[in-house]
């Protein structure tokens, strides 16, 4: 397998969709063919499961139930996109993978992280991403730039500001957890300081694949 | 907990629908309240997976996403029906629970049993049957009572007789390994000598109950 597998993460208004782009284009200009994707999603059978999960019933549906669709639409996702890319020797470049789960479902919501784990094993067997990007910045910042409108913050947006927080924290900690995978960009600096320390990250990958 | 969780297994053809309701209906005569459910489905959502599993497409979903699938709506139906009715105090009969997957996916479509037995563990978290009544004939007549029911075949009983072996084959020695928890009934019997094996069955878990 000569493709890579990157992903990239990060909260609301970390401009996670422009680097997306920039770095697809940036592995396409060192002639490597690039696969665009996205969680959840990215099968025709993940938008199905995607609508199950989004679709509101009387009742919340269990805890376990939604861990184990989400993990559904992953397991669809690596099976029919993401390993033939890499096998047919494409790099794979997907907006949120496996560690979003961790920090929405784990860290926002508190679901217990080993249960997540024993899934994420489950489901990856070891297929993992070669470099995760995870755009950071603080939650207020991420705030004002997804609101066009400065208004403010009732007690439901607060409570949403701690969700976020606990969301960032736990995207940080598995950072520090595993520095040589996930690499923290900070996305409070402008567009052409990011993409240099992009550059700089995805060097190493690119000379390994010349 | 004083209800009791039974499930009814077999392959197709075996008789159990009509069993099914005679083991409801025994066990209500005896002042029980009973839950008649069945995998997949016995949630909305869980109908909603069913569709989503039976539906036949082009491209074949992943064995990985098929068991995710089933334990989603399996871990659905446990903790949305089965608990809460149990917790109550009722009894439960499900057409079908956790032993199926190991049959079908693991039996018969060759998918490794270890890897249904850790969805199964996370999922279940130690709460199995109580008995699982296994209805067992020999496949030739499973199919020729299917075939005289003359209705559209889904994507399950399209498969062929050796598929059907398979699955039997694996009912049969989970049997053998568990003969506590799964009592195999000959279901070649007439109804008559099929329900006096029942009622004398049942007999140690309704006094357990009185």
């Amino acid at each position: 397998m000569n493709g890579k597998f990157i992903s990239i993460e990060g909260i609301e208004g970390a401009g996670k969709s422009t680097q997306l782009q920039f770095i697809a284009d940036y592995i396409r200009s060192h002639g490597k063919q690039v696969v665009v994707t996205r969680e959840p999603g990215g099968t025709s059978l993940g938008e199905e499961i995607r609508e199950v999960l989004l679709k509101s019933t009387e009742q919340a549906m269990a805890e376990d139930t939604e861990l184990l669709l989400m993990f559904a639409a992953r397991a669809e996702h690596l099976q029919q996109v993401i390993l033939p890319a890499l096998k047919r020797g494409d790099w794979v470049v997907s907006d949120r993978f496996v560690d979003a789960t961790f920090a929405y479902q784990g860290g926002g919501r508190g679901i217990n992280e080993q249960r997540i784990k024993q899934l994420a094993d489950w489901t990856l067997q070891g297929c993992n991403t070669d470099v995760t990007f995870l755009f950071d910045l603080p939650v207020a910042l991420g705030q004002t730039r997804v609101e066009q409108r400065q208004q403010q913050k009732d007690r439901f947006e607060q409570e949403k500001q701690v969700f976020f927080e606990r969301v960032r924290n736990c995207y940080l900690a598995r950072a520090e957890v595993e520095p040589k995978r996930i690499k923290r960009i900070d996305a409070s600096q402008n567009i052409e300081a990011i993409q240099q320390q992009l550059k700089h990250q995805l060097a190493p990958l690119l000379e390994a694949t010349l």
